[in-house]
């Protein structure tokens, strides 16, 4: 896949959702709670605590939405070259594509910084479920929210003081059932020190996307700094460029974004009946348009190649859940699991009726899921209004009282992703925001009062065209002012794009504040009730949707069963030259092509595993009994998709590639003799 | 709507499938199976069969998917501004655009010929449903099909032996229940003689689409020739240019395309995880390709402007049905529906179970669906290509051992449509196989052998310019060389089109006979008995599904309640200069905007009316008590895109323009003062 965050799961060992084989892969855990016993049955061997500490010490998470991990101990980050796509992308001219090209530093001076991108690490996890429960009380609605959010901004900022090498975050867990405060050294300076061309990479492209036998080279080098210094990273994993062996153990450690498998069956309903067929309309057609006004020119391909991918990634993962939801055998289980939580738990008068609660929180967000859609404008330049206006008032009330997003312990990333310089290509940003107005306008009706309040009288082609010709928020000083210059600043602007980013603004308010009041307040005490029954009844063997925070999960070197052929668990690089046809997005990396005869074919090149993973683990290393890396997962397979509702151990696959082809890549390919001096930590 | 044809109903008026009102206005009624019976009951009158006849006298099928009326003695035929906007479009130069001027002949010399475009009258209906299923007899699977079909030949060429003004056409009511033998006058010269500027018909556009109040001027006539003359129609409808009144019965009279009232649930089930999803993405994301290119001259924007406007029409149709089957009460309502029709059927040894086979024929479906579609390329010019290799291998067999479409009875329109001399636009079709050639690639997977077989190893973007560049297929008289010199033309040709339909037919037709096989005939068979139960049960308050044939249905002028807001049954000439805004598509039509002082606001403009209708019945007469015409219906509301698959007579439309309206614009803004006489019969 492409896993940049956005996805979480909770399926129980004991009763898994699906009929299970032997070995329990599912499961996204946290490292507070790694089931060793569960795993010791399984597989006769489990991690201990030192082992465990070792790994935390060195995963790291992209707050691009992505994994990685320390490989050496000069601050050597392996990842995907997907996760890094953007970076690249930013670091590009059309005279000087490093995305066509690739890129090797050959000396630390000349690597490169990543735009908005920050490294951080887990130093703690520490449970504050009764501080933030004792804040909530018995309010409810709107009122929950608040003292929920209140409090933890308090928390955090309480937790790191040191804003500049430290980030705290509460997460809340089980929908509501658990708070935890990640505490994280953070570096912010983080830049590009190896990838491959970007077709080696992207080999196969969209129709190979999610598909397996695979022939990608997604992986990439970068390297944290602080104060213009490489950070040093004792703590990091032993590169080992081996290939994986058949049934060996394989842990995969990283930041799943988002799950939904502890979703109630009106929540789901939701997703399959509002929610996907909207995305998939919309995000199709802005793929037709982004397609197209590509084709325009080689520029445009350039500029807008970025910005493709990451919406037919999107897209399959649509049209994956799409399928998954419209699958009786699929939701049948969903529906018997929930069904089974219903019978266990009757008879608690504290639970009440969180379904039905659920249910009608959910009802409620139908009506407002367009509206509160639609009143967020999309393209970097109308995000950096609407993020500068909103911080721009919120910075001016007292920490505990602001939105989530705009507290102190959020504002450095915030600040940073705001002020970085990058390019900013004007055709794109007119692209995306004619495609919005226009969805909004079909979707809310033209008669409708947010589709008047955003359009007023001009079409959707006119007000982007106006906005993104007259708006100066290209200029990253221009921005700096802005955000330095507060409410006054924003207030003062006749910046058309800022102009519009404050008309919209009070509706923006108006209903995030009856989102909170109807659907994410009950929803959060529904789900707290919940996350109690479910530990009642099934105890230590439910782990938490995921949240983009770090998890563990164990699985196998292992391939499957696909309409009656075996599909074997790895490929070689010689499989490349046999796919190639010589056409896009089939044709050979020029590196691969005019290395051919001095690559060694049989060298393993992806593989795949049972580990269950999910969007935001691209980048995490799979890693074995022994601690040391052997992959870096970047992908499942097309069974994967319905991983966000459910996991199935007979389907379900992590896509990763070998360190011993990046080995290869690195000794042959795209040379970086440094490089493989640094990961043989000689 | 735009309602070219492609939709069906089959809901009883014992036990409507929605909680019904006093009134049963559902119901797409055989001219043969008027409900007389049932209409007085409900409004205390109705047609005699005198009336009838003279209203299907009058009662126009247009081939290009529409519906019409004769309005004159002189073959003046009534219809929609957007079922003639083809014709328009293909009579228009980038220097004289009549889409966008408007057209009127002044003289009947002026009249432009519709390229493929034929009128046909009803002049009789036999039941032949012992002939079919005698043939059929105790044949199954693709036997079964090709008996059905062979008989069918037979029956049409004996019924029809003039093929030059007559046409014969054996159709399969209640999905194999019944068949009947429709006899057509036909006339194959329709010119455009009267269309408004497209603006005044498309105001407020897509957006505006499927809404109420409307503000559209959605008419147009043509007139029928034959033999170099106008066409005597002595059997016509009087013209009444009055406004229509609250609560007065409404017939509407046309032919609905398709619906699907009948179907399973295991049918429903296909239609809703795997059908609608695909063409929900797929032609979202063509939509956006054509947005985008047409964006990029004004040429483009002309030439591409009415096919943008067929696939928005078929997006909203798909997007509301995707709707319609996710509401939980309104799918609840027709598993009920299925559920009281096994329940009354029960114990009967004939029945079998042909819900269980209708299951199995559909699973079957699921497998061959993709590559059914995808071995069928799309466009103008690969349709040609496709169609001339099929016909002449078919024309080289004897009739009755023909495919469909390709028999005596059907092979003069089919010619018609060949040869016809029309403009091609190279971009468009190259636009066309790009989107469906990747499509393709990406739902069959890069690794499928029919991918593989349509590709090759170019890619989706060469193999589309390759053979848009190379064909010959726009030029009519290659066609026509093609089709005169038959098989050995085509197997000579070295037309690129014409090698890439050659390289695909074996593969069609292998995948046609295994549809056949698997999914039509199984479920002609199970269709036929699951007709035996709905007769024995509900008898004949059942109606057919639609099928593109003749019906009339009966109803009232009435607005509907929209969340709690009463929507009132028609609109004036002057709310369009309200709802104006100077921006497309909300820009007024020049005419409209010159003669704003002349036209008279209080006419009655556009007007809704609980009749039935679907795709296919745009441009139908309605018809007044006294068998007048009053309108041509143009559209439904919203809430008539579920009305594929069951009809709410609480909110089910159907949105006509007035003939008051049209009478204005005659008079007042596209004067044409002769035909104002001939409507007026004097």
């Amino acid at each position: 896949m492409r896993l940049p965050a956005i996805l979480a799961l909770t399926a129980l060992s004991s009763m898994a959702l699906f009929t299970a084989p032997a070995a329990a892969e599912e499961g996204m855990w946290t490292f507070d709670a790694f089931p060793t016993g569960q795993m010791r049955e399984d597989y006769g061997w489990a991690p201990d605590q030192a082992w465990l500490d070792r790994v935390q010490a060195a995963a790291v998470r992209l707050t691009g939405g992505c994994s990685a991990s320390f490989v050496s101990p000069e601050g050597l980050v392996l990842t995907n070259h997907h996760c890094v796509a953007t970076c690249i992308f930013e670091n590009s001219t059309a005279e000087n594509d490093l995305l066509l090209n690739g890129f090797t530093a050959a000396t630390r001076e000349e690597e490169r910084a990543c735009p908005g991108q920050q490294a951080e690490v887990v130093t703690g996890i520490a449970d504050v479920t009764d501080n933030v429960k004792g804040a909530i009380g018995t309010a409810t609605g709107q009122e929950l929210v608040r003292a929920r959010d209140s409090r933890i901004a308090q928390i955090e900022a309480a937790g790191c003081p040191d804003t500049a090498t430290t980030r705290c975050q509460v997460v809340s867990l089980y929908g509501g059932g658990q708070y935890k405060l990640y505490t994280y050294r953070k570096y912010s300076d983080v830049r590009l020190a190896w990838a491959p061309e970007a077709r080696a990479s992207t080999f196969g492209g969209d129709p190979d996307n999610f598909n397996f036998p695979r022939y990608s080279l997604d992986a990439a080098f970068l390297r944290a700094y602080e104060n213009g210094q490489p950070v040093a990273t004792p703590a990091h994993l032993e590169w080992n460029p081996r290939a994986p062996e058949e049934g060996e153990v394989t842990f995969v450690v990283g930041n799943p974004g988002s799950t939904a498998r502890l979703w109630t069956q009106s929540q789901l309903a939701f997703e399959r009946e509002v929610r996907l067929p909207l995305l998939l309309a919309t995000y199709s057609e802005l793929r037709g348009r982004l397609i197209n006004a590509m084709q325009q020119s080689p520029e445009r391909e350039r500029e807008g190649g970025n910005m493709l991918s990451g919406i037919e990634n999107s897209l399959k993962v649509f049209i994956g859940r799409t399928r998954a939801l419209g699958d009786p055998a699929f939701t049948g289980r969903l529906t018997e699991a929930e069904q089974q939580l219903r019978a266990q738990s009757a008879g608690s008068e504290a639970l009440g009726d969180p379904w039905a609660e659920v249910e009608a929180a959910t009802d409620a967000y139908r009506s407002l899921y367009l509206p509160f859609s639609y009143i967020q404008a999309q393209g970097d330049l109308a995000g950096y209004a609407q993020s500068l206006v909103l911080a721009a008032q919120e910075r001016a009330k007292p920490n505990d009282e602001r939105l989530p997003g705009f507290t102190d312990g959020a504002l450095p990333l915030l600040e940073k992703r705001l002020l970085d310089e990058r390019p900013v290509y004007a055709w794109l940003n007119e692209l995306m925001l004619q495609w919005n107005l226009s969805k909004a306008r079909e979707y809310l009706g033209a008669d409708d009062a947010d589709a008047r309040l955003i359009l007023g009288r001009e079409s959707p082609e006119q007000l982007a065209e106006r906005l993104v010709a007259g708006t100066r928020l290209a200029d990253p000083a221009y921005r700096r002012q802005l955000w330095e210059g507060g409410l006054a600043a924003i207030e003062a602007s006749d910046d058309p794009m800022i102009d519009f980013a404050r008309r919209l603004n009070p509706r923006y308010r108006e209903l995030r504040s009856a989102v909170d009041a109807q659907y994410t307040g009950p929803l959060t005490a529904a789900g707290a009730r919940l996350a109690d029954a479910r530990f009642a009844a099934y105890g230590d063997s439910v782990y938490p949707d995921a949240t983009f925070t770090l998890r563990i999960n164990y699985g196998q070197v292992q391939g499957w069963t696909e309409r009656g052929q075996a599909v074997p668990f790895a490929t070689t690089m010689a499989g490349t030259f046999e796919r190639a046809t010589g056409n896009a997005p089939y044709d050979l990396a020029p590196a691969f092509a005019a290395n051919q005869a001095r690559i060694d074919g049989s060298t393993v090149y992806d593989f795949v595993t049972t580990n269950d993973i999910i969007g935001g683990n691209s980048g995490s290393p799979v890693i074995d009994r022994a601690g040391t890396v052997i992959g870096a997962a970047f992908d499942g397979n097309i069974h994967s998709l319905g991983g966000n509702y459910g996991y199935d151990p007979l389907l379900n696959r992590t896509v990763a590639v070998s360190t011993a082809a990046v080995q290869e890549a690195l000794e042959t390919i795209y040379p970086a003799p440094h490089l493989v001096r640094e990961l043989r930590g000689r």
